[in-house]
């Protein structure tokens, strides 16, 4: 009789199974700066994740008028950097051997169809995803608990990978386990304060241990 | 009588009165793909501070031999970078109050003249420097003991002021205390491993606090 399927694994994409969180970092530090608005590049490192509008909001205490101006340059630029744009180590090796241990697994983003098509690009091959589409996005727990139903797995047999505070709020808000890696760039304090079980550098680290 | 000027500061310029850190890493990351070394952006994040062929043997474990090419190509796309590079929060605030209290200060910079002169061009200001001529880069002690000496103040009442790891490590083997910044995107975790008395955000944070 085979295992029973009780567990599966949810990955965010950006910074999480592609390196890409400098790449928006340093776009949204400029965009924001030819619209007038200066704002620290670590700052703007520390938003990356969020959702463009609530990005904005969390930056700049609003969403100016002109936030749809900034996310067409934001989103301009990053389709100009994805030959740029590689695999985190290890991230293909982890999800082929998740396959051969037929352990379920989605990717939740909160990426427009242009955005995780590069994406998917970048990292050479698809995955099953949860969009943000009728959901509210991370750090909402909506679309990991739509990703859940999409691969029939009770929350709390899902464990969230993500490279971001954010994935570690909605994994807490929607009952899962969250592991943090450090290849977005993002402290282990930080990761640890979003709740993160263990922090690893990257997908690599995660190698025989997700089974 | 006057106060006796027992006590200065040293700053480090790059990601600490400049806004440069994820230029540099985004420059460092790219021009390393381009010659066939692939390193994450996170990485090449924490090796920002240490001079440039220093930078590569700590990423690479070895001095390339195409390691001038990159450095050449390096300094082309910084130079092509300078029009987007900003003062830190408060970088030039609080330059102008030490001088308003007579507390020296110099500046300690692995940069060469041409970077050095496009960080000066950012800050919109020059200031006493102790460059690497004659002496071992940071994390080597010798250009903040260059720069102790050249304002006339013994290393223990001096405080060196930085956002990498690098120069608290300089500062910890020169015998001064160090004050660590967010502003280059280095965890407090890291600074204050390296040595850091006070961890803030940028050089506003420090404004009346260095008197």
């Amino acid at each position: 009789m085979a295992k029973p399927a009780q567990h599966g694994v949810l990955f965010d994409i950006d910074g999480t199974l592609v390196d890409s969180v400098y790449q928006h970092a340093r776009i949204w530090h400029d965009v924001l700066a030819d619209h007038g608005y200066e704002v620290p590049h670590w700052k703007v490192h520390r938003a990356i994740g969020l959702p463009s509008e609530r990005l904005m909001s969390w930056l700049l205490g609003k969403v100016p008028s002109d936030s749809e101006a900034m996310i067409a340059e934001h989103d301009a630029a990053f389709k100009e950097s994805a030959p740029r744009l590689r695999p985190t180590p290890g991230a293909l090796a982890l999800l082929e051997e998740l396959e051969r241990g037929e352990i379920p697994f989605c990717a939740v983003t909160s990426a427009g169809d242009e955005t995780r098509q590069i994406l998917f690009g970048a990292l050479g091959r698809e995955l099953p995803y949860s969009g943000d589409k009728g959901h509210s996005p991370k750090p909402n727990p909506s679309p990991l608990l739509a990703a859940a139903n999409r691969i029939d797995i009770e929350p709390s047999g899902l464990v969230m990978i993500g490279d971001a505070i954010w994935d570690g709020e909605a994994a807490r808000r929607a009952g899962m386990h969250f592991i943090g890696l450090r290849c977005g760039g993002t402290s282990d304090a930080l990761l640890e304060q979003a709740g993160a079980i263990w922090v690893e550098d990257a997908p690599r680290d995660l190698m025989g241990r997700l089974a």
